[in-house]
């Protein structure tokens, strides 16, 4: 029998690849996404197109009002997305798409359905190379959160059940996590990167999500499928 | 001026003492309830009875699909609540109204929370003593909870902000709980712990929290305000 593991999958690069990592690892896949309020909801139904391509037994989207607690552009539209001109010039490291405690809710939410499912394994996207500088995408992170898993819950304490949490994608360039992804069989043109979506729902071109991706794509010497507006 | 707490607030007694604790400290109060599906939603319905008395600055309610993830008797009608006669005969030693995750998830909310309102103190009613031995409300749990929140955020990493998790009453039986309540001033009449509450809101008198919260009263000498079906 395959083992079961979620995925957090959000449809982009990323946590794309992920997915057929998970797959080429022959685990049994349990997609987890979320529609949080984000100015690039898009993303989610992007994310309903590709799950069926990876065979996933499940695709739980779950509805989250991240936008109540606001303190980000992508959930906050008096907040700027930054673009070209503006990246890296506020004088702070990480940028103001930034939104509070993000993966550590995405992560719970993850773990309470892997106790459900009896599946130990978690996957996510995270990356510490071409990223934002987001804390919570980084490995002292996500082994502190690992930690507490494994006391947070009655699977772990009283059933026996290790959670892992792994992250392929983390000490990986964007190139080479799209080098990966096409080695795998991965078609890219259905994934969405953008923060800051045209209303015809094609890319920016221009937030820093856009870049990172063009760049990536450039540096792999692949063709990038994005239609950019 | 006043320092910022999140208190995370059921509308229970736990909760509540927590919130008198927290208004006692001199602390300005923004609490944080979940209405998540739980079959005893009526206690959201309290919670936001009780909250102006202690003169909470904001009072959050977020609704969370849990009854999406299932995994418990507090959100799947299908796993019954047990009462009097079959607590504890299940061989186990957490009981099937544990839900998977959810100090978790209720923790990961605060602390995003807490970042946007520039809060360090978040406030959990968690207790250890007279409890259903759910693993997320053990001081290790909380521990590592707090460690992993200290690398989680921006305002964390960049911000020098250090998340402090509060647990007054961990240590505490429910008869103590009571009586610190009662010299803060608590009116313990609106708070609800019934699990399985009967159609017209009342406690069912029977399911463990009811029990536990009758044996609390008893203990510390104090008439149980409340009214049981």
């Amino acid at each position: 029998m395959k083992k079961k593991g979620v995925v957090l999958f959000s449809g982009g690069i990323d946590s794309t690849t992920v997915m057929a990592i998970a797959k080429n690892e022959r685990f049994e896949i349990y997609a987890l996404s979320f529609d949080y309020g984000q100015r690039h909801s898009v993303e989610v139904e992007k994310a309903k197109k590709i799950a069926p391509d990876f065979g996933v037994k499940e695709h739980l989207i779950l509805s989250l009002a991240l936008d109540k607690i606001g303190g980000s552009a992508l959930v906050c539209r008096e907040i700027a997305v930054p673009k070209r001109k503006q990246i890296g010039k506020a004088g702070e490291r990480i940028p103001p798409t930034y939104v509070p405690a993000r993966n550590t809710i995405f992560l719970s939410y993850a773990l309470a359905w892997s106790e459900v499912l009896g599946a130990e394994d978690i996957f996510i996207g995270v990356n510490a190379i071409d990223y934002s500088g987001y804390p919570d995408c980084r490995m002292e992170y996500i082994n502190a959160f690992e930690k507490m898993a494994g006391l947070a819950t009655k699977a772990g304490v009283e059933g026996g059940m290790h959670f892992r949490i792994h992250t392929p994608l983390i000490s990986l360039s964007k190139a080479e996590i799209i080098k990966k992804g096409i080695d795998l069989g991965v078609d890219y043109a259905l994934s969405h990167s953008c923060y800051d979506p045209l209303p015809d729902g094609r890319a920016c071109g221009e937030c820093e999500s856009c870049q990172i991706r063009r760049k990536g794509f450039k540096e792999a010497g692949i063709e990038d499928p994005t239609q950019y507006g």
